[in-house]
């Protein structure tokens, strides 16, 4: 208690010490860097980019054991995490300074290319998946600020969003700092710290299937320092499926994509992508389970787009007749949406730029928006994962919401679109966004 | 890898190995046979009616070495539990063919029946609870494809909802197949994978009760090979109180039906399935705890179905008043409700037959059907689990939509129930039905 | 089994087995007193209230052993949980008369006091929170009961509130009877089992966030007979933050009183208080990761009660403009408002009331008590405690709220208000929780 006590001494008369290293002119990066400031945590999100070195409370150039000895004192819940780690273990140990440097005024934060130095094969692995588009971990920071929706969505949110897509930036999104332990990000704990909520339920999806609920049942139990590798786990976890044997890159088997678009399962390439999910699953399975998994999956996947279609078409019906009320003429552009400022146009369905339709659309376009990417994403998951209560119960949200459409698409026609004139849509909206960001 | 490299391959050339064994020309059953065809799931939910051996792959006889010496190659997972299991490390081992045949070309995946010819205790435990009536494990499978609304639901719902009920089909719902483990089958996590999400939030309830966190907090760490019996636990989970002495029948305490109608529990009947209940909870409680909680439980229940049917007569009034819209003679019946066709008539609550309003009602009618399945059913359950925090969210949620009915009931009597009209219900539902089935 | 079969024989020709302890008679307290009678389970959450001592059963004094003797029998689980304890493993054990007293026909269901008597320091340090205010863990009973909306909602949902806050009348909330474990106090299961859902999802923020997920992976292998000190736990839990050392006072940290009100992060008192938690972060973090992760959640804060005021505004200007209906004037006042008997006015805001506003409100009202305080304080937990998933979620609710309420007020200006007079308020509501208290 005594170091506790002198610490809360220091630190009432000591102002400067709650002020941190992002700069406070720091600027956004990325397609609408002006749109966008880095808000303080930017700085732990993306240390490459934001982390600037603090300076006047310790000065001095400190070698490892030195470190350690002031460390022990200030902060003993670090060194000891170091200390139960792989880095400190090793015959020639990883010290303090081989990833933030010895000078005390220069401290670095380290992002994914310190790690990579000694980890090449793992950053390449991840710098791999860039080739097969977003999702993917790889891309998750750059793709998230250089989304349209980001200059125009209130910063408080898009901010929250960065700190899962700094998986990106940095390493301790899986593996804790300072002991860096492979063992734990084998974990589903791991990955569902983000993977979770719409429209990523993955935990939801996993823990409410089978292999999840052996899991939740023997998991602790288990020797987790083994490799993802056939006969060490007695089911998969997340990291076993898309992460086999360790490999970072997890995006060469990604058929569906989230879900988000329609795609063709059984092109050449899908064909192959496939393959490659069902030589994961025979680890355990005769073929043929995976295959009729599939299967399943495929004919859950056409049932629910055939749903998605019908209330595209149903909304383009409204667009021709002139009824989506405010139209796009009626509501300010997207800011970055230069196209639009001079024909403006609703954008309706994913491949009319749909994941751009958060905010700033009319009523039953939001209700769209949120049919295809909360609504249909989640029962994706569910599917993906075996998850069967889950299924069902998304299933059900899906036809209630097509429904509801339906029947507020039918009353919009009868009345001309006239009583769901959303108010803040005026203008007001893109105006209150751009005061705040 | 090379085994998973030359399947990849196998698989790339051999399109034959994506087929799996459910006949294309295979049938719906029971009373509504003909309104719905099995998907390729069902011949893993419903083997003993739906597997069909599959051929042409590998022919031939093996006893159970040869099928392990083959197998340990191809799938080690499943050896590798199988190994684990009492059928391994039984004097005279239970080997593969006497689940699943010895003619490689005609093998059998296990159901009922097939457990049964070595258990038949517990099949026959289960096989007792069908005098209780529904719900109960035994029926699941056979009541669901019997529900009138099973004929006329989406089919993509109602083929979810069978993954869960395949409970009474199989036993590896609860004993993951090969371990078939009865300390599996012991704990929470073995019933919750079904028993979650509305209308059975049962996970919910326990996790969140004064059991549940003790489970939670030291579970894992309990010997679950002791079996359910009076101090082997320190507090009960699901399958204590449900599954008492391993008793596969657990309908015998079922007072109140998962909350589905009202009961009278000072029925004679109800006072002995009561006196059961609470034999169980003095297992750990003094009698009159046990009996504090099911007069709490009454009192709760008895609250609820006065709302209920307050409710009920709120609706019944629009029904005399003609306010319904569409009414029961504005929509095409059930195709099983012969009754119907000649008589329509809306079906209010759950004695008129409300079990089977999730589809194809109006919109207040939907709304009571809300209240009544997922509110008051789930409010039920935290009760019934003294999961408290739980209790205060369904009470206040019940509480608001009795309020939005009675809204909604004020201004349809305002309006006469013209602006209430759903699109979808104009014949459409039913057609779009019947063409997806 | 045997012993059971002969309970159940008792149980069903011993009607006065199932009657406990509570007097029919006994009364409500607090400011309220004659609006509301206790239920039955108020006998075991506040004890010393409300227990009386059963008779007729058995009769007799006993000293220890003898308890144990019968109860080995009749409650076995009992006898062995306080095996299991510290009460039975001193020196000088601590047995059953110590807490229920020895006469048989006056035995006593011990609360805060009798604990309190061997253990004057956590009582005191329990105490001690009051001067902080409310919440705390020390006034949740009597603030309860003395909140007007008590003695205005229906019964069974503020019934259900009083099991979590019992809290303060009974130590068994957090150490469960008969063993009254530290380390179970220790884990976070000990505090979700209340601190779940709206409006306080701290399970759901804990677990989510960094902390959680790896007290989710490793928790169960911990020493939780480890006091709660620096270097004792590899990530904090509930109590580690918030009941460092064991300190039975919660209060002393608590600068943004769960979200409910905005508060002067600079003020001195707020200061202390902050400088209060950056010393526990200290024990594993720099302390700027502390003193930026608070600029964080105060730029939040500060961000949320803009939007909040901005609704407040919206809602004051349809109030001016007598366009809230139904008014206060139409509506009847709370039973306890005498002042708004005379004058009635709409409490719109926390400083003006809205804490009393779940019920008996308009419409519009009612939505702004649910952005309040469910979404917004769920959001400040999700911050709170470092869970990005569930920020970027709550921040979309929030803000999805404000523009449903925004779009509400300009259709209830276009309208006059008219189309939103909910039936229920016509002097209903009051009349009937009158009926049913």
């Amino acid at each position: 208690m005594r170091i506790a006590d002198s610490l809360l001494v220091v630190g009432l008369i000591c102002p400067w010490l709650v002020w941190a290293g992002l700069d406070e002119n720091a600027q956004g990066f990325g397609e609408y860097a002006d749109q966008w400031r880095p808000d303080p945590m930017h700085e732990y999100w993306d240390p490459e980019r934001y982390h600037r070195p603090e300076s006047g409370r310790v000065e001095g150039v400190f070698q490892g054991e030195a470190c350690l000895e002031c460390h022990l004192v200030v902060t003993p819940g670090i060194v000891k995490e170091w200390r139960s780690s792989r880095h400190a273990q090793a015959e020639q140990p990883v010290l303090c300074p081989a990833c933030h440097g010895a000078d005390h005024a220069q401290l670095s934060l380290p992002g994914v290319k310190i790690c990579g130095g000694c980890h090449p094969e793992r950053l390449a692995q991840m710098e791999e998946e860039k080739q097969y588009g977003f999702p993917s971990h790889a891309l998750a920071m750059e793709r998230a600020v250089d989304s349209r929706h980001f200059a125009d969505k209130p910063k408080a949110e898009v901010t929250a969003c960065l700190q899962c897509h700094s998986v990106a930036s940095k390493c301790d999104s899986c593996h804790t700092r300072h002991r860096f332990d492979a063992a734990e990000a084998r974990r589903p704990e791991a990955c569902i710290t983000c993977h979770s909520g719409p429209p990523h339920p993955d935990d939801e999806a996993y823990l409410a299937g089978a292999h999840g609920q052996r899991y939740r049942q023997e998991g602790k139990n288990w020797d987790w320092s083994r490799p993802l590798r056939q006969g060490n786990y007695a089911v998969p976890t997340c990291a076993y499926c898309h992460m086999k044997d360790g490999n970072h890159q997890v995006a060469d088997k990604a058929v569906w994509k989230f879900g988000i678009r329609e795609i063709n399962p059984e092109s050449a390439e899908n064909q192959i992508k496939r393959k490659r999910w069902q030589v994961v699953c025979v680890d355990c399975h005769p073929p043929e389970v995976g295959a009729v998994f599939f299967r399943a999956l495929d004919v859950e996947r056409s049932e629910s787009w055939r749903k998605l279609y019908e209330v595209e078409r149903l909304l383009k019906g409204l667009r021709s007749d002139a009824l989506l009320t405010p139209s796009a003429r009626e509501r300010p552009p997207y800011p970055m949406d230069w196209l639009a400022r001079v024909f403006p146009r609703e954008r309706i369905g994913f491949y009319e730029g749909q994941a751009s339709a958060f905010y700033n659309v009319s009523a039953i376009e939001r209700d769209y928006f949120e049919l295809w990417y909360f609504t249909n994403l989640g029962l994706y998951k569910g599917m993906a994962h075996g998850a069967g209560e889950m299924v069902r119960r998304y299933q059900e949200r899906m036809d209630d919401e097509v429904w509801a459409i339906r029947e507020k698409v039918g009353r919009m026609i009868k009345k001309g679109g006239v009583n769901l004139v959303p108010l803040w849509m005026k203008g007001e909206y893109t105006e209150f966004n751009r005061d705040h960001n």
